[in-house]
């Protein structure tokens, strides 16, 4: 750090296994994306190319090498792997992923309707070649999963192999996790916490709001996603109190480490 | 496209005259509007210098010769345009079109009351000049004007010589087509499709819900307007059922042609 | 100018004592502020860096030495001074500024408790070595102050050596001079003006509504904070009347200077 302050949170550190932040790169310049790692190459521990974006980039053989040159999985959105599936051109997308030489892949079924059992043969198959995360939640509003659901969900695709399960949130944070408000489904991601260990989990968190619910619940090294780039930056200092939200949150708790 | 998928609506292509796509730069730098090209130049069909935006941009020359060099019209927002008429300076509008080379012009009474026949004679004697997009809708969300009367102008000023009739949103999608909550005026839409062809319309649509409203509406090639740059990329993901907003769209109806 | 329009406003020129635009900075790249700088050099007086993003950003001395060598004024954000201070770190702050040549610094009560007593000593000692901004009001939307003290606070502030007073927003516009919806709060501002000369004030001000009231309440050449980088150009159109916002109010007002 540039900047010595005592009593300030303790971060993991690369390559991390707890504490993630995953970026959401919706189509950024190349250019764009060297500035993002120049600055926050520290604080990204992997990234998803969103949704599918990566269907109309003009150079996406590039984006992937820079990234992973940085030392940051890549990984496509959801979406894309449910535009193959629901296609029925799974193979193509496994081929997809070779010739991307992609090494991280996500398993979801926001968009589709996929038998959980069936999912669970996708995230088993997947995980022979390529680490999975997994999706719970529907991008749909309307379609609300009570908590008990969410964790025998969780709990069977991180059988059938996933890395690390995902909560939904969408870009927007409206959707899954929140309230079509954004505001956080308190009581459903405490129950989880019940039976799912917290570093099990990515939560997608694009509102600030969000972000700081999250920390100040589960500490300065919680798993979180669909982070914007030009957010990396204003996240880190949420994670170390360095910002008005989170200000007194670690001066003032028992339970957290702090240097 | 870099990945192989069946079943994708298909695009018109560059020089499109229908499914465009208005870009709103509103003072980017030329780096960023660099970028911008180096991603997303298939995708964006014209530009709009946003409002009186050009008038304190450092580079001006510099920025409309880039997007030129990139065979992407440019025209001034129409702010501009309606700056220099309350002014009684619409001689030096004229020499300003070319003293840049502009070759678009947007005609519009978003902030000025214009009587509709002098507007119209504005659109006449601009197209002498320069290909004309005219405006319908104020900036003002108090004067709602009703689905008969926005025909009628539409009608007039197509007649008049416009290229196409542009439908009012600002940057922020909160008024003319729109409720100030971002609603679409969806019987208002409705309506104008009645009378007047869908080839005809960009409609400004900035805000995602409003963009995916329209495509359900007219499908992948609806002439869409006011896109952020960073949106152009996304925006094109909606159009080709990419995401999960469209995802299902194009699959289930029938009347698209897919490739 | 670029382009001669009539009646503009006439706005002061750098180095401006009044009608400044204060930009945040939130950790955008070397690269980005060089971009920046190229479009919007004329028009940021001073640039704030963002809370405690210093802390984590890793190129800070450059950063720092980029804006310097444009001449424009750098600080770093209020909650920096704040974290010291509530770890009796207040002798390293000082250190600190001197480290990365600082000139400028802000003072603010916005996540901590102080005497006011105390606040304005850190004002007093502080400007012995920088040229000192303070800010009022809190980051917590709760904890609202009547006017009254308002006034009490930005007179002992001013006199107590600051440069200029900052009326407190936040990144996002919703406390403090706002409220949660960040509809200004009317009354205070203008109960404020009574007492307080506006070129002593930096009203933070981030959304466009609250631009546009402020502008159209004491003019062109109002003080604004809290710009984002992407609109620092957007708001030299409102400052002139050229975006509908503020289209024809130096038109039809009097009491403007029009060039």
């Amino acid at each position: 750090m540039n900047i010595q302050l005592n009593q300030i949170p303790q971060r993991t550190l690369k390559p991390r296994t707890d504490g993630l932040t995953m970026m959401m790169d919706k189509g950024m310049s190349i250019r764009d994306a060297e500035s993002i790692l120049e600055t926050s190459s520290n604080y990204i521990d992997i990234i998803k190319l969103g949704w599918g974006t990566s269907v109309v980039y003009p150079k996406l053989k590039e984006k992937i090498a820079l990234y992973k040159s940085a030392g940051i999985p890549v990984y496509f959105g959801g979406t894309l792997f449910e535009a193959f599936v629901i296609r029925d051109q799974y193979k193509d997308y496994k081929k997809m992923l070779d010739t991307y030489q992609i090494e991280y892949a996500e398993v979801s079924d926001g968009s589709i309707e996929l038998h959980h059992e069936e999912k669970c043969n996708f995230i088993s198959d997947l995980s022979q070649q390529a680490t999975v995360l997994s999706e719970v939640g529907s991008k749909d509003a309307e379609k609300i999963i009570p908590p008990y659901k969410w964790i025998e969900l969780m709990k069977a695709e991180l059988e059938a192999g996933a890395w690390k399960v995902i909560g939904e949130a969408r870009e927007n944070g409206n959707v899954g996790l929140y309230r079509a408000s954004g505001e956080v489904r308190t009581g459903l991601v405490e129950e989880i916490l019940t039976q799912i260990p917290s570093e099990k989990i990515i939560w997608e968190a694009p509102q600030k709001a969000q972000q700081v619910w999250l920390i100040k619940l589960m500490g300065a090294n919680v798993n979180l996603g669909n982070i914007a780039p030009q957010e990396v930056i204003p996240l880190e200092t949420i994670r170390l109190g360095l910002r008005g939200d989170t200000f007194d949150h670690f001066l003032s708790s028992t339970g957290n480490t702090l240097i």
